[in-house]
């Protein structure tokens, strides 16, 4: 057993006791339906390897982790161009905040909150159909999961269409400003299917590696976005990647990282690999509860915290 | 020359024709009148080496820099319990916002925007003196310069006093709330005065360089404070050091720092060692225009980056 | 020519010469197009009489002065429970501001502001279909207008649709909340129409006379609403009805009012009779700025305002 | 017993069962003491009359109502200069918040909102001392009050002082944006005086009578202030007169009024009378809970709502 390895062990191990502790988002059938005892962890290295603990081959609904992957897609298509439609800079708010979206005239924050991920979709889209642009989302994310079994669940992404009540009006807001370049509906419906993606820790893990390799795929070895914007994204994920409480967690992990009300994490360690943990129950600022404490333990035992 | 040295020389000579861009902090005369030709830049390493470029002989009063380590010292004295007045969050608004703390009931979101740097310096009185706390100050900072020279520029601090009426209303407010331990004059004598210590890049660095070091002096061996309490600090720095301009340094530098409207900037490379620049021109947001430049060449020259 | 008619033609001609001042509300076509140089004035007093100027006959897009009308009803229709939908005290912010809805949970400040109004039309539909809402509206302004010509402009009503992005939001924001009773797209249906109702000063000034004789028709005698109901629309006309503009209003013209961007104003004094006006052209706070010029001079000349 | 005699008399024996009802301010000692079974009631008359009820001849804390008479003061003392530095409109917000002050700059909604009085405190100085300033206003409603025995309670004043945590951060925010015109503490040390200004209702109630009499003392002849500027006095009580209330205010009594935390109201009937009211158990708003049934009932008895 390699050391890494034996830290995913660890980690896992030490997290394990705290399941079912947290809540499990509620808001749509789909996810309140999810067991709490679910807990899976992976680690994808860039020589293909990756190690894995619990449940880390059961697919769970990915939700807001998808907003880094549009983030790349979007920034590959229309490069810098991104920053007229969305900010870059933590927002100091709750996710679905409209008050910062009226004093600054439309402009989201930064693509990690929702406004910011529905603007930053609308960009991506530029000019296709709906259907065009999800394909394109899934074909990425497929390519780097190795995996082409990755889907959406088309039953979570009409829940989220029905209850997104407050996306809605967010995106409405926003095109109020002028600031949206395709219908609200058109948006939305990329929005909602991009965050009803399904996957497993596997697939989380490994679809993340090429932001830890400066943008490139270690295994095909094709550059997929540019360094830099590898970097962007990372510093990105380590300021806003958990809406109000990521400096608890980049004190606590020490890496860049993306949550979801799902209760999956990806996080980044940037020359390292790529973690994936998922666990439902979610702590108040809507972060998996085991999966931060695992990826606490995990970075410490590899030493991969950045502030240290 | 060491690769490192050529880092500096390097990172010196590419931002040295930006010198005199971006705008002198004109609030108070004694920083309005500074010539914004300087520049300096000093990187303190473990072992005592020091490597410096430009002015960084020249004393300039760190302002906010100062922040770093009455967060560092209310740690040590106050442990946990400094949480009780102050948050770990970006704040999403400018150095000066009152409107957070209105909604959050006089808690400010982070100790490194004014309104947190004046909650943690009520916390590090303690009950002392305001005398007795900035002594505190000065014997730290003075013991990490290794120079016994740094001391206030109390003709800086009498115009801060003078012309700190946003400040005042701050400090008030939070009095107001009942947040505050020590009367409010109290507490921003002491503000006042830690904001004009006047340091060279040379005794910034090396007082700075604890905290890449797991909170050891790396000369003395001395454990000054946690090593967690250093990460702590390290990633409030990150996330927050530079107010609404956090994330843009994030990416460009991919590094923990803090600016001040004195122009100068402390930046930390955990493990690695500790860097100061200073040079009086502004950005938009209030950090070093050719300081900022520096580090970003500086990280990258160096492989520090911890985004990539 | 009683006192009552020269204080009619005295106003009217007073604020004759500020014709084509302001600006005319270009954000739909259907207003755009309307020629600034229009100007009437109606005064309808209990016995029946109607005193007019200029163009009191030719017909205009009564907007937001058709919230008075949806209150009344739904007031009338679902009593004091409106109250949990909607509040009663003045906004401190402009009429589509979305700030004020997040901080108090869907509950808008009053029922003149966007939100407010909307949330209002939400509780009158009171199960029903868009169309039967819409239908009652009419009946009873034109029963009140004694002209059963009144009729919804249904092209602005379609641009209203078209352009209602902001009214969308905030009514997807209120749905977000729970506090709306039908689906949005039901609720705005009835609300776009309502805003494009086109009357003459003359038809505005005959319906609006019941909220000066403490709800009853004056003519037919009919108890519309209770008394008590009257003064609570007249309350919240003085204190909100101009958005950021009824403090100058309350002082200029001393009378409760209701402003609509398509320049039109009705006010009641109350026990006297009820004025409208109109002219297209707005002042900065989208009133009618020749049309509260008349209103002043009359209010001054005929010794009805209130602070007097 | 004249109407108005018995309507006093109705209105005191309604509102009287609920003495003792509503929370006694607390925040100073000096007003938690006084006894929440004390309720007075005094209409004065142009013609000299004065009806009273109860408690009408025991002085009470004046707190805001105060705001009445230093604002007609400055209106006479620099003119419409004075809405330079403060507004004419409802605040929409709480009587010490600071938000708006901020996102407008310093310059406060109204002047019966805590920072707006204190910055009309501030024109009315005008560049003389405090003292000559609290000397005009204990001149100015003595004369009114036709009692010379009118004055400040400096322990009171002393313990507002004490505890103006809020009101000194106001200031100094206002003093930030450059608004000020005076020294921080000597804007407060008046306006700590103003509001410690003793009154019985008789006192207060004739005190008020000129802003009824378009700016005339009714009995001496004297115009006090131009009778447009009385307007727009009441119209400010109207709208602003009951912070966060200020609505149910309006449609309950339906006159121009101000409200003091001492359980004091002041009551304006234009081309009436002025009445006032006392009773120190407030209600969730800060106005006198006992006060405003009184009131309500009165202006219902004489028929003086202003919006029937």
């Amino acid at each position: 057993m390699t050391d890494l390895a034996r830290c995913v062990a660890e980690a896992y191990d030490i997290a394990l006791p705290h399941r079912g502790e947290g809540k499990v988002a509620d808001y749509i059938p789909a996810l309140a339906g999810v067991d709490p005892q679910h807990f899976g962890f992976a680690l994808a290295l860039p020589d293909g390897t990756v190690h894995t603990a619990g449940d880390a081959d059961i697919s769970f609904s990915i939700q807001s982790v998808s907003k880094v992957f549009t983030l790349a897609l979007a920034l590959r298509r229309v490069g810098s161009a991104l920053w007229d439609s969305v900010g870059r800079e933590p927002s100091g708010s709750a996710f679905n905040s409209i008050v910062q979206l009226e004093s600054e005239a439309g402009i989201p924050r930064n693509p990690l909150i929702n406004a910011g991920a529905i603007a930053t979709t609308d960009r991506l889209i530029d000019g296709r159909s709906g259907d065009a642009t999800i394909a394109e989302i899934l074909d990425f994310i497929r390519a780097r999961a190795c995996d082409h079994a990755v889907d959406v669940d088309l039953n979570v992404a009409a829940s989220e269409s029905e209850t997104g009540a407050r996306n809605r009006s967010l995106t409405h807001f926003m095109d109020a400003f002028g600031t949206l370049r395709h219908p609200v509906e058109t948006v939305l419906g990329v929005y909602f299917r991009q965050c009803a993606i399904a996957m497993s820790c596997r697939q989380l893990a490994r679809a993340g590696l090429f932001l830890a390799m400066e943008g490139r795929d270690p295994l095909g070895g094709e550059q997929l976005i540019d360094a830099h914007r590898a970097r962007r994204i990372n510093a990105i994920m380590m300021l806003c990647g958990h809406y109000d409480n990521s400096g608890e967690f980049a004190f606590r992990v020490g890496l860049p990282g993306k949550s979801g009300v799902g209760g999956g994490i990806l996080c980044i360690a940037p020359g390292h690999g790529s973690i994936a943990v998922w666990s439902p129950g979610l702590n108040d600022a809507g972060t998996s509860l085991v999966g931060a404490i695992a990826l606490e333990h995990f970075a410490y035992a590899a030493g991969w915290s950045v502030f240290d």
